[in-house]
């Protein structure tokens, strides 16, 4: 079975990809122009009733929310290529730990960055220099949490590449390339060193190739 | 081994006391006050650099993250207690889609409205209309699809209570009582009927007894 992944184009979707890349599942893509509005189509919305990408269909399984598919695949192929998880229940919790990180702490300052720098004027709002700068702020601070923990393990949840590390693959890539703000990763040894790392492996590389907004 | 739970009197680690006592795992508590700032101090942050509750201890084992220990304890006591996972993988796929939903398109809002209603002035910083009304809307078009999800499932990922539905207690503990916003769970049927069928578990009834700021 072939796992179809809506959204190839944009960051959140990414994540998927790279895990499916990783777990050396096939898969096919279906693109979604959310410029034009197709997340909110009725067509979509039966799929994805919050109008948010990514989704996949597996089948008859329909799963979305990026991070609860790439535990879905991580699971599911324990034993298939990469493995993501960490080898006892206990390095699980700790990918789940930072997974958790990832989404709270990390994740809402750089998705505001994101969306105020790269994607205000083609989405149709003003980018707010008050948002973007105590954005850059807040996110600083989780860097330093990072830098801290990076200079005592080589990833996140441990000395093993994991989905919390995956899971920050897309909207770092933002951060260190076209936003102009890649001083937050250089300024810091560890993550930077880290984010050499964890992009430039070959399923990041791939997943490059389906392209993006900016 | 006792676990060891810090800031039991705040919703986001009663999330880990419900699952515990649904777990049947003996646990003692820790207190941490918030208002006295005692989740910055230096002896809290070795243990969630961060600065946030909770966390837990177990052993020489250290866990932060609500939704990363619930997951946690779900997975490594699987037989004992309240299966919170689901039978399958496929509908642990959507356990994890649904706390998915939890943590980003549900929580956000509401810890906004609990914020801004709740905790502004005991917290120092002034109520805004503004983000109370938006938050307002939000939340109000997230229930909108609970309840047609809810129309068709007795709890969020299927007809099985999960870490899913668990994860809403806390907070919408808030909404449904003392900030006098019942009305947006009484107004839809499903959400309703839900609401009071996971509120009236023996579990949470427990963890109340902790007591609450609000």
């Amino acid at each position: 079975m072939v796992v179809k992944v809506y959204g190839p184009f944009y960051a959140s979707p990414k994540r998927v990809l790279v895990c499916l890349v990783e777990k050396e599942i096939e898969f096919e893509t279906s693109p979604i122009d959310l410029f034009k509005g197709e997340h909110k189509s009725p067509e979509f919305l039966k799929l994805q009733p919050f109008g948010q990408v990514p989704v996949i269909q597996d089948g008859d399984y329909t799963l979305y929310e990026s991070r609860a598919i790439i535990r879905y695949y991580a699971e599911k192929y324990k034993s298939q290529g990469t493995d993501l998880l960490g080898k006892t229940i206990e390095e699980r919790g700790l990918v789940e730990q930072w997974l958790e990180v990832e989404a709270s702490n990390y994740h809402p300052p750089l998705d505001n960055l994101v969306m105020h720098i790269l994607f205000a004027s083609a989405l149709g709002f003003p980018s707010d220099p008050k948002i973007i700068q105590e954005s850059e702020e807040k996110l600083g601070k989780v860097l330093d949490i990072y830098e801290e923990r990076l200079s005592k393990s080589k990833y996140l949840a441990g000395d093993f590449f994991s989905l919390a590390d995956l899971s920050h693959l897309p909207f770092t890539h933002y951060l260190a390339n076209s936003m102009g703000k890649e001083y937050m990763i250089r300024d810091r040894k560890h993550v930077s060193a880290w984010w050499d790392d964890i992009s430039s492996r070959p399923s990041w590389k791939k997943v490059l190739q389906f392209g993006a907004p900016f």
